[in-house]
């Protein structure tokens, strides 16, 4: 029932069906014994000036035994846009079970994995077990489009609700491969948005053509100059700032199972950017890239439009990793930038602006944290996890961690084909029932850690 | 009247106004004498799978004397689209006189150049004077979508309509400045889609950045290979193509009256391609330019989206000069591109089409049409007009050429600063009365060429 809402966070014409997924978790959460609350996280303004409600942040608490350890799970129940016509082979807003994989919007990202931490507590209480440590949740629903309200709120609540939290645990993540992992460090982003004006309006490419100095030309050129064909990024002073690869670092990359064949085919390529493994996952989760999203104010429908844009806007993004700093990147992108186009002689103007500058996340996987889920995972499924990074950005994961100054862990039940924030999301029977069990048993571990 | 009809070809919600615009034109037609006929010319597929009807192609005649010339006006009273919305101070289906200018969608392009041409016709018959010529009309409601059905329907009447026809006129063009001109050329284009295909669907950036070669990357790549910052087209082999600027070229450009500082403000750019007036022209008009238009499949609209497009088209046209040849083009493009593209190394696919390879259009400005028209320019306002090319296409000129084999003449009336396809199109008063004299002067002229 909880993918039949269609809590799309991007859509605001969807909001009372997100309030009313908010609801459903709290309702939820209370019948499972959680003392519960709802916390207003005020308004939402849009585009046009009027603003909307934000949906509530849940939270609920089960037990508070001060001897005992006490765990945050953190998870959102919002979903990105799914639409039939997308491609889907079943209605993204109807969970369908094909061969023992639950299809439907969200069902990876993230209320299967919400929900499996609530049957968690719920099975403690069926079969009459004291819970082995305190347990909080969280759970939010503006994830997808950049959990608005919740860094002002988990700063507002830093000294009462997290006050007597140890460890906060983030299970919005997937596994490498068909063997379980532990996620310790994320990418940041910094976004750009790098503008050419020139004309005062739109000119006809007929009329106007070879007179002018075309604002796409220069985009076109500068962007040109930020990554070369096999991935060297060309912004002076980025590649430079990385962390180097350690010796230890290369050897656990390559214990970690993944088959870049697989991988291959998922994707529908014939090459890939690095041919071993050590490369691709380095390049995927510890260095940074430039990726080009596209470019507005240009003509972008189908067909043919014989325009000379006045004013574009390209898109693109550099994945953050340490050492590397958003406000030094900002500087270094736009001096370069500014640089390149100067050469140019356009008498178009340029502008960029960094419009998000998210930080990397890194934790230690040799803290106790990991240590426990290294032993819950032998536990369940007697192997050892793959001690992986993610290549994307969970902005919150940095938030928890600057706010609170609480250690984090990311135990993904995910699935590495989940399709998240893709056509055919899901979740399989396997990776839901055996990861209900991966909580219950890191419950128990974590309780066995040592104050240390 | 005419104003008010939004009789926007490109609309099919607005057909039945269009409809209503050919049969007010064949309405006209018939009140001052003509004998006018409506031409079915067939369906209109839409991109839905269903039809709909073509508006009428309306042909008119006065007089058949076989003794004295024909002539053939051609025009259009179909209109781009318009919305007050758009930044229009006036309603664009509203003809709205300001200060001497009369305001509205189709004003000059080409609803009062065409009512011109038809109260030149009524000026005699109300004089009671012969009309020094026989007139013929063929006016469309297709032509801002490309006159749909035309070029069929002149194949078809080439040995019946236009059998009699000595010389065909086209007033769907402005002057250059506030001097009178005669247009002798229009530059072709060839339209091309660049396609890269990579993955078999969108990525995340984050997830998956680093790791594959993205087509964006490599279309960015690509394009920029294109024209060179000053303006130089690198696509080998199509600059050598075009014919030379000869000394009697370059001395007509220098006389012509053209401000490049008003060209300037009016575009509102500090700086041009050239800084002298020859070059400006001649780039303008008679040189090829590569204008690249936009970017379909990526992201292009506001706000941020970290995706990896998995498949991108950029629309870029090549304006087409004597003496180039579309299909020369389409292979020296496709060749150029596949070639740069093979230097990246990159696994995803590259196609190249070209979707439209109008040829350019160019009359010898000393025939005795273009005389004729000195003539009549000089009558009406006492100087010699500008002999100039245009830019743009008008596909049609080129057609009529080619299944007709008769001459044509471009003579425009529209004022250099109507604004056409943009917003507060207007036709002055002045051009529109002046102009009407212009024709009629033209026809007694006309009526004074000698057979050769």
């Amino acid at each position: 029932p909880w993918i039949a809402v269609e809590s799309d966070s991007s859509d605001v014409t969807k909001r009372s069906d997100l309030h009313r997924m908010m609801d459903m978790t709290a309702e939820k959460l209370r019948l499972v014994g959680g003392s519960v609350e709802m916390v207003d996280v005020g308004m939402q303004a849009l585009p046009n000036g009027s603003s909307i409600a934000l949906p509530k942040v849940v939270t609920a608490r089960f037990g508070e035994d001060p001897s005992k350890r006490t765990v945050c799970v953190y998870g959102h129940v919002d979903v990105q846009p799914a639409k039939k016509e997308d491609g889907w082979a079943t209605d993204p807003y109807e969970l369908t079970d094909i061969d023992g994989n639950l299809y439907g919007r969200g069902a990876s990202d993230n209320k299967a994995p919400v929900l499996a931490w609530i049957h968690t507590v719920e099975v403690y209480k069926a079969l009459n077990i004291d819970l082995p440590v305190n347990v909080k949740f969280i759970i939010e629903g503006m994830e997808e489009t950049g959990s608005n309200g919740l860094d002002d709120m988990i700063v507002a609540q830093k000294d009462s609700f997290f006050s007597d939290v140890d460890y906060i645990i983030i299970s919005d993540c997937v596994w490498l491969s068909r063997r379980p992992a532990l996620t310790y460090g994320t990418r940041g982003n910094c976004y750009f948005f790098a503008e050419v004006e020139g004309p005062k309006k739109d000119l006809h490419s007929g009329v106007y053509g070879g007179t002018v100095m075309e604002p796409m030309t220069d985009l076109i050129g500068i962007l040109d100059k930020l990554i070369s064909p096999s991935g060297k990024i060309l912004i002076p002073g980025v590649r430079e700032a990385v962390a180097h690869l350690s010796d230890e670092e290369w050897k656990m990359y390559q214990d970690i199972e993944f088959d870049l064949e697989s991988y291959k085919s998922e994707i529908g390529l014939s090459q890939l950017m690095y041919s071993n493994k050590v490369d691709l996952l380095a390049h995927r989760w510890r260095h940074p890239t430039v990726s080009i999203h596209g470019i507005e104010g240009a003509f972008s429908s189908a067909g043919t439009k014989t325009v000379i844009p006045a004013k574009v806007i390209a898109k693109f993004s550099i994945r953050q990793v340490p050492n590397m700093d958003p406000a030094v990147v900002e500087k270094q992108v736009t001096d370069y930038l500014h640089s390149v186009f100067a050469k140019r002689k356009s008498p178009n103007k340029l502008s960029i602006t960094m419009v998000i500058g998210a930080k990397p996340w890194l934790a230690d996987p040799k803290h106790p944290l990991y240590e426990a889920g290294k032993a819950a995972v032998k536990r369940v499924f007697a192997v050892e996890p793959d001690l992986i990074r993610e290549g994307g950005t969970i902005p919150i994961a940095r938030t928890f961690q600057d706010v609170t100054g609480k250690s984090i862990i990311m135990l993904p039940i995910g699935g590495f084909d989940d399709g998240l924030h893709s056509q055919n999301e899901k979740i399989s029977r396997y990776n839901y029932m055996e990861g209900t069990k991966l909580f219950i048993a890191y419950l128990h571990e974590v309780s066995q850690i040592k104050k240390y």
